[in-house]
């Protein structure tokens, strides 16, 4: 990919974790598996392709490989902060994937723990709990933009797609 | 891959759009960018590639084609409510990845339109405006789940990863 490209936090968290295989052994780390046959039995997924996507998870640190037994040697793996805080994105896609793809009805919710209410995930500014729509917010170029981001950013119309327009 | 899986948002999400390059595009079409040329443009990807990835994206739902110029027959892509509605999964890599990877600094920001001042997007419930925490919130089965993944919710720890702990 192109150096531009890569100044782009989406095209960067999609380097990280790109595949879909990755995406789903986070998931199932979310959900508390540490160890190579858990994440296989949950996935279905051959050794050797497990084997390789662990290892590429670790490389990017999103998970970190620890012993846990010395006779036989075995190891568990276990989420870094960037892999535990990549909980926002699978949350994201599970709200997501419920709103258009569970045509049956919803087989996984986040809900109220007291009252059992189910929730309904939305992103918001964290200081102000406002909603991250237009006309309120808008895309912007960082300090740290190169001059062709700052120009791709620049382009972006005020009522972008990427913010839900405030209803 | 199993029919256990695709009962979960997650996995149903990932195979909608599960590659590197569907992402990309469907990031550079909420930014505005309908035209094969465009995307071409920006993304530098390879023109075959490229028509794999849109037609894919047509069939998984998330764009439609729809003719601009009929003298030459001309398309552009247009994203559907679903593809637009991915937004917040994009937006919630774009934050991830600026948490994470942003060694330099940032250079693409949500800023508040009038103070200019950089959001910090977080998933709250938006009834109730409480950010998806344990303990407040748990995961739990929906009552679309198979007996399977009703197994699998129930084994999840109330503190489950998935959901960040209160402070």
């Amino acid at each position: 990919m192109a150096k531009r490209i890569t100044q782009c936090p989406i095209a960067r968290s999609v380097e990280h974790v790109g595949d879909e295989w990755s995406v789903l052994i986070l998931r199932d780390a979310l959900y508390g598996l540490t160890r190579f046959d858990e994440f296989q039995k949950s996935l279905g997924i051959a050794p050797n392709i497990l084997t390789r996507r662990l290892n590429s998870l670790v490389e990017a640190g999103m998970l970190e490989r620890a012993q846990y037994s010395e006779h036989p040697p075995r190891f568990e793996y276990r989420l870094t902060p960037a892999g535990r805080d990549f909980r926002s994105v699978v949350l994201a896609m599970a709200a997501w994937g419920n709103r258009h793809f569970a045509h049956e009805g919803l087989s996984m919710m986040i809900v109220d723990a007291k009252t059992g209410e189910v929730a309904d995930p939305i992103l918001v500014d964290r200081k102000s709990g406002r909603p991250l729509t237009t006309p309120d917010f808008r895309i912007a170029a960082g300090p740290a933009a190169s001059e062709i981001m700052k120009k791709r950013y620049q382009n972006i119309p005020p009522t972008t797609s990427m913010l839900e327009t405030a209803k």
